[in-house]
């Protein structure tokens, strides 16, 4: 059932001992979330502890570093940007269907919660959590802005990416009235990198190959690379952005291979170009920017499959060319 | 003579024929400020021009793809983000002397104009001129507002650094009320990179050396080096940031071989080490977290002078390591 931010609000006063569920691989947004509104229950004399089926990235390490799991008996689960019981991965797994209110911003939402406060317009979980404190008139500590304020600024690019909404900006100047320090947390979280991560970008730039008149890259990444390298797949998450920097390019493809001959591809659209119809040629899928799919083969085949695929949607005729 | 938002207003109003002058090198808030004031202006019924001693940046391009110079006599003489009549450039210093209103956020100003509006804690020139406007009660159009967005935000990282304001937040969601695009501004201003400027990264990261218990990285990047890769030292600007990148370094120094025998030193600090402290012992200087230097010699002995000198800031006895 949908309810509204003061149904939302009245909830989380009248209720105690709460587990809040967070999704699996976190995030700043779904962490952020979590650790506030943990905080917010705490500070208004409630148990609450905050759970995740994989362990937390340093980089947020400032929202736990002082946390301590409390020992109760949960009454009430509430889960913070989980849009579907799936995403709890296999440790709280077992909660999937005893959700009691999900605070969330996916318009995928799939309604699993009994009680369910989703903004699909907001660019964060953390961005509805925010209107739900002030719905409580919480005045929010240094940690608890901190934490909000991460949500917001990981899932928009800290502002950078169109699902930005004037509210995010508005939310963040009310936050930094509360003490956050933008320049530490946006230093930690955009722009510190290990090592390996830094050698696997690195990687990517050494490697991009451009096609299709320049409009096109791509970049593939095989196993025997990260061996020789020294970085696993785990760095090339969120790298695929890269691919689409270099001026004029439209397209860009960062094909990793999982297993021998086994190769995921991401694509990525710097311009109109809707990459989830291509992928979706290949059995993929995903958004208008963002897509991705499963080839197999060798590296040469998978290039030729790639762009026997996207040329015609960049409007050249491969075999004229 | 410092004046104030509604003198600034009275002056604008008052006044007919202006010269709009921004600073050589012109970054997004010269040249934000710059198009924004003469839209506005003209607007008015007014004649302006915006000039400029170097040509303007293409990814800014959107600012002035249908502006036209006029053809008129100058009456007013108006400098927006140039804190000192010497960054005119060589083509505008025959108006050092004659700039009737300077609009400003440097606490350098050196005040060489008749009348200065300068609020040294606004991050961007374009956060001073949003405040003249609301003075003015001018309603922006959406090209005079993402001529404003933009001058906001390259000049805070896009919200990101410490300079940005809670201003800087709150006129980005009044800006965004008169329909700036900003999806397409960011990315072409920060993610869109020239090939040349990719190769230049992809060398700096391929280069980077760890030092004094991996807190410091020193980079080198020679004159043979450019030849042989195809950038070139303008494709260096802005990239010393990537050297304080890897987690953990405190200190990160990118050195770029000038002429034969002569580097260029960018000293970055992520931590509490002052870099200026650092770089005044070479006869250079700069601000706590960012500064620079001239250095002479081969590029070991650039190195060990660079670690001899580093190395008691991070409280390390480099003869005894």
């Amino acid at each position: 059932m949908q309810i509204n931010l003061n149904e939302t609000a009245e909830f989380l006063k009248e209720h105690d001992n709460y587990y809040i569920l967070t999704h699996q691989s976190p995030d700043g947004d779904t962490m952020g979330s979590g650790f506030a509104l943990c905080r917010v229950l705490r500070n208004m004399g409630k148990n609450a502890n905050v759970l995740c089926s994989d362990e937390f990235p340093r980089k947020y390490g400032f929202m736990y570093e002082d946390y301590e799991p409390r020992k109760f008996a949960p009454e009430t689960i509430a889960a913070v940007d989980v849009a579907d019981a799936k995403l709890l991965g296999s440790k709280l797994s077992q909660y999937g269907d005893y959700v009691d209110l999900c605070i969330d911003h996916h318009v995928s939402n799939t309604g699993y919660a009994k009680k369910l406060l989703v903004y699909p317009d907001a660019s964060a979980a953390c961005e509805v959590l925010y209107r739900v404190f002030s719905e409580m008139d919480v005045k929010l500590d240094k940690l608890a802005a901190e934490c909000l304020y991460t949500g917001i600024a990981t899932d928009t690019g800290c502002f950078k990416y169109g699902n930005t909404t004037k509210l995010a900006h508005t939310i963040a100047a009310k936050l930094m009235d509360c003490g956050v320090d933008i320049e530490r947390i946006n230093r930690d979280v955009f722009d510190r990198k290990s090592k390996a991560r830094l050698i696997a970008e690195q990687h990517i730039l050494s490697e991009m190959e451009y096609y299709l008149d320049d409009k096109c890259t791509i970049t593939i990444v095989t196993l025997a690379d990260m061996e020789k390298k020294g970085f696993s797949s785990e760095e090339l998450e969120g790298t695929a952005g890269i691919t689409v920097q270099p001026e004029g390019v439209q397209i860009g493809v960062l094909v990793k291979e999982k297993e021998k001959g086994k190769f995921k591809v991401s694509m990525r659209s710097a311009s109109e170009v809707d990459v989830s119809a291509i992928c979706s040629k290949f059995g993929g899928g995903g958004h208008v920017k963002a897509a991705g799919c499963t080839l197999e083969g060798d590296a040469d085949n998978i290039k030729l499959q790639l762009l026997s695929g996207i040329a015609p949607f960049l409007g050249i005729d491969l075999w004229l060319a």
